[in-house]
């Protein structure tokens, strides 16, 4: 015996979603059934509202609602300085600082061996295009990983070849954590990275 | 800065999924973008499709997408015995089996003090409107868990005031496990469920 139809189809949408199995998948599909009609006409609408309203910058590759984004568009922030991450969500985790005040540029992805991402596939040559003269700091913003490092040297060197000064955030313990307890490299870089007190 | 509406909407409606807090939601909306569009609305679609067409079998509670089920529905099955299980998931699991030729009744749950489920929110009148003297059986195949086992022992009672046979699935250690691998109560059980060989 078959599960039905549109139960089976309802599963295998729900897969594509990531970290999604088939049990998984299974267990949101009997959930969808306990929800009542509302809810479910809400996720369906909200699934073509998401995908027909969300873009990315035509500017900075940030999600926006528009064709650009509030951070490009607004005038007030600093024009001189550049954080570049790796996906939209390291804008909001930076935003939440409320310390940087400057542009971003995101590359959605990094430079991946595993993968066969080469810098041809990230959003950077829209980077290249904004550098002028007005930019006083590129501050490349990739994650600790290996992809990320990779990507961060890499980008350094073709901003150098410009002339633009670029800057790497600091790696090191994080805070309320334990010497004993971290691996390693980070404590290499923390020892590194030491600065006067 | 916050996420635009339609970001947070999909969020709080990925939310809405068992197992799903929100970095997961998040990382599913990020997901939704990645798709192209007709994969989007074959995802909204199948929502709707889904809602609509499956209901709960009105004989057994079993999903189905008429009114009655496939299993009801086929008279070359046994209609002697009547197998219990909490959800449409173990209907699937044992009709895989290609072994029980007979009904069954979808509890929708188990009785549970923790969750101030009684007899009363399981699917328990439909079942004893089923009872006749064409019953030979009852299988009570509730898991075995705390909740299964006093429901299986709730149920037990029921059907004994009006004598109809029932019965509950073994206990024991599953095939291919090792006895000192077993928690205490799985092999007690098997232990107290010996058979001559």
């Amino acid at each position: 015996m078959n599960y039905p139809a549109c139960f089976e189809e309802l599963v295998e949408c729900f897969k594509m979603l990531p970290g999604i199995g088939n049990k998984g998948a299974e267990r949101m599909a009997y959930h969808v059934l306990s929800m009542d009609e509302q809810q479910v006409q809400r996720f369906s609408e909200a699934l073509i509202d998401f995908k027909t309203n969300i873009q990315y910058c035509k500017i900075c590759g940030h999600i926006c609602e528009g064709e650009v984004c509030d951070i490009c568009q607004d005038t007030t922030r600093d024009q001189t300085t550049i954080c570049v991450v790796e996906s939209p969500k390291d804008v909001f985790a930076m935003e939440k600082l409320k310390e940087y005040h400057g542009l971003y540029h995101v590359l959605h992805g990094t430079m991946s061996i595993m993968d066969g991402k080469t810098i041809e596939d990230l959003n950077i040559n829209s980077l290249f295009e904004r550098l002028n003269d007005n930019i006083k700091e590129v501050i490349i913003a990739t994650n600790p990983t290996r992809e990320g490092e990779t990507t961060a040297l890499f980008l350094a060197k073709l901003l150098a070849k410009q002339n633009i000064p670029a800057t790497r955030i600091a790696n090191g313990l994080p805070i309320g954590s334990n010497l004993d307890y971290a691996d390693e490299l980070t404590l290499l870089k923390s020892l590194e990275g030491r600065k006067k007190i």
